[in-house]
Parts: C-alpha cells; structure tokens; sequence
C-alpha cells in the first residue's frame, strides 16, 4: 500500500518536548504543524496554552499534552492532576508515561491503577501509553502493553524520545503481536526518514512522533516520490 | 580547611532518579543512606511512601521529593499540586527543576512566579531549585540565579544529572559571584569523585547531589585519607 504525503500528515504528531525548549521553537512547531497539517503537536505542558492560542481554532491540528513527562515516575496524584490542567487548557490528546519502575518491580496492579487513573479523568480524551522500552526487556514490553490495553489506553506508544534507542521494527511488531487490534500503536523515539518510518507502518504503527524538522523531512521524501 | 567523612556526609543528597528505577534499587538507596548517614535521599516521587517506611522515622535522614523533574517544563499548576502532594507524604526538602525554556525565552516574571508559587506551598520546607546549567549561556545562568533568590529559593542548584554536563567548577562560582549568600548551593550532575566535590566545595557549594554508589565511593576515600 502506497502513503500519500497527505495521508501520512495525519498519522504524524510534530513534538517538541525537550528541556530546553523556547517559545521562538514552539512558534516555528506551529507554523510548521499547520502548514503541513499534521494530526496534533505536543509541546511541553507550560507551552500548551499558547499552542492553543497560536492554532487559533485551527481544526486541522489536535493539541497534545504529555503526562508525567519523560520520567513517568511521578505519584499517580500528580498525572491525574497534569492531565486535569492539560484538558482544561485545550489538550485533545494525552500522551502519558508508563510508571517504567514500577513495572520493571513487577507492581503490575500499581502501573495499571496509575494508567487507569488518567484514562478516567481523559474522559473520552484518547490517551497514548509510552512505555519507554529502552529500559524493558521483550517479557516487559508485552506486558506493560497487555497492562495498557487492560487499562483501556488507545495506544501504545514506544518512546519518549529521551533515550538512547526508542521505535524499532523489533520493538512494534512485538507490541503488534502482544495487543493485536485492541489499541493502536504509536512509533515515537529515532524516527527520521521516510525508510525507518514505512517499515514500521509495516509492523503495525499507525501514528509516528517525530521533530517538526524530521517530520517536515519526511513528509518532502514522501512527495517526491508521488511525482 | 579539612573536611572530615562524617561532616562530608551531612552535606551529602544520595539519589537515585532515573526512570528505570526499581524498588529493589530504592531498599539500596535508602540502606546505603542510612549506613552513610547523609543528609537526604531523593528518589522519584512514585517511590517517596516507600523510602518514608524504609526509613521508619530515622530522625538522621531527611526525604527530598523532586518537582517537574527533570524537563521544569510542566505548568506551574502541577508543580505546585506535585509540592503539596510530596508534603503530604513525608518530604522534608524539595528540589524543583526551573523552567528552563521560559528563562532562555526571557520570561523572567513567568519564571519567577513559577519558583515563588512551589516556595509558598513548601511554606517553609526548604526549596531547592535546579537551573540545568547545560542549557544556559553564563548571562541566563546569572539571571537564573538571581530570581532563585529573589523567588525564596533555600538552594541554587547546578543540574539534574540528566544532561551530559552539569556542575563544574566555573559554573558553581559564577552562581557563588552572583547570590553571595543569600541562598545555599548545591552540587549536581557529574560529581562523582571527591577531588571534584572538595574543588566545588572551594567554589562555594555546600550540598552535593549524588547517587548512593558515587556517595559510597567519595565517603570512602575521604575516610582513607583521614587515617
């Protein structure tokens, strides 16, 4: 099956959500996320009211919020209260992180109650799960995937993007495997070309978190190729 | 002036905050803390009940709860629900990452009242507050300091040891030039030796953030050169 570059837009979150972040890059994130209509941009929590501002009632582009970002080692108290604040300030969509040591513990009820926590103050909001699997072996991959689906998330989500390694056709395909059609899957962390970002559309990966300069990228390789 | 391991050991924070921490991590932490005998422990905030019943009232160790660790770019609102939840648990200090993006946009009033609100709901619990040094020119480490002070900050704080360089000795003087001593310094992010921390020490920081490995290791050797 053959992607237009329209078509991958909207599978493609523009995320800028590192420390050192200012405001002329979420500006410029904006521009570009409008410009190229992708589905929904995510910056860090304290830029989402002027994400929203800046969108200006632009339909076309989701505003994502991240929770508990990029540790998810935070009390479950504080994601349910980031996520409250995030909805409340215009956030469409959650991107939330798995409690990582908690699960690699083996407090399955614990990293279940904290996923199910946020889901239920979502509302109906989708909520993505990040389950950071530099840090998993392939056991708690699927396992914190089974805990996500369990916890009624709508994706499973790879990586933060703040580790060393994030989404690999190993990595997806075994969460494919792991959850079926029962959540959708997002490819995030060391998505950079088009290549890397077909093969794991391949897997399974239905929405891709990517730089605004890599998704730009990406989605210029893509049209080249249609003409 | 000669410190000795047990004054050492008083201006030492052993830490453990990463994401992929577990508990079984968490029991060495606080044992080794304990054995040490260093000022505070600072775990993840998931783990801060756990380290309050690990350390079963010892008077000798406080609990540090860490605050929009370690992007500083969560809203104000959850920094300040992450404080008070952290003080409802049991934390006795806090470390709070500043939000680093607003300072290198300028917005010196966003970030002053983002360490003033944290501050007012420590009512009085010391607040450490962590600039990122590595992603700050001199001039925004300078500024940064200053509405430390300004904002009631107990500390000025180099780093999260989550970015590739952190304390060093002209960026713990450059913070010393710039409070004097209206606030305290502390250490973090690549002290990992104690040549190292006494070459802080003589730059003016009195608190080290270490892991409890590190800590051990430093503790040691200045015991060794004591007998």
């Amino acid at each position: 099956m053959k992607l237009t570059a329209n078509a991958l837009a909207r599978m493609m979150d523009f995320s800028a959500v590192r420390t050192e972040v200012d405001e002329a890059e979420i500006r410029e994130l904006v521009r570009e996320a409008t410009r190229r209509r992708c589905i929904c941009v995510f910056p860090m929590p304290c830029y989402v009211p002027l994400v929203k501002q800046l969108l200006a009632g632009n339909p076309d582009v989701g505003i994502g919020g991240v929770v508990g970002f990029p540790s998810g080692a935070v009390s479950t108290a504080t994601k349910v209260a980031e996520a409250r604040q995030l909805l409340a300030e215009g956030a469409t969509e959650l991107d939330m992180v798995i409690n990582v040591g908690m699960l690699r513990s083996g407090r399955h009820d614990y990293v279940a109650g904290d996923i199910r926590a946020v889901v239920e103050t979502a509302a109906g909001t989708p909520v993505k799960v990040i389950l950071e699997v530099h840090h998993l072996t392939d056991d708690q991959i699927c396992r914190g995937s089974e805990l996500c689906v369990r916890s009624g998330a709508a994706f499973v989500k790879t990586a933060t993007g703040w580790t060393p390694t994030g989404a690999t056709a190993h990595n997806v395909s075994l969460i494919k495997r792991t959850i079926g059609n029962a959540a959708a899957i997002k490819a995030a962390g060391g998505v950079r070309d088009l290549k890397t970002l077909l093969e794991l559309y391949a897997c399974g990966a239905t929405r891709f978190g990517v730089s605004h300069v890599a998704g730009g990228r990406i989605l210029d390789e893509c049209a080249a190729q249609e003409s």
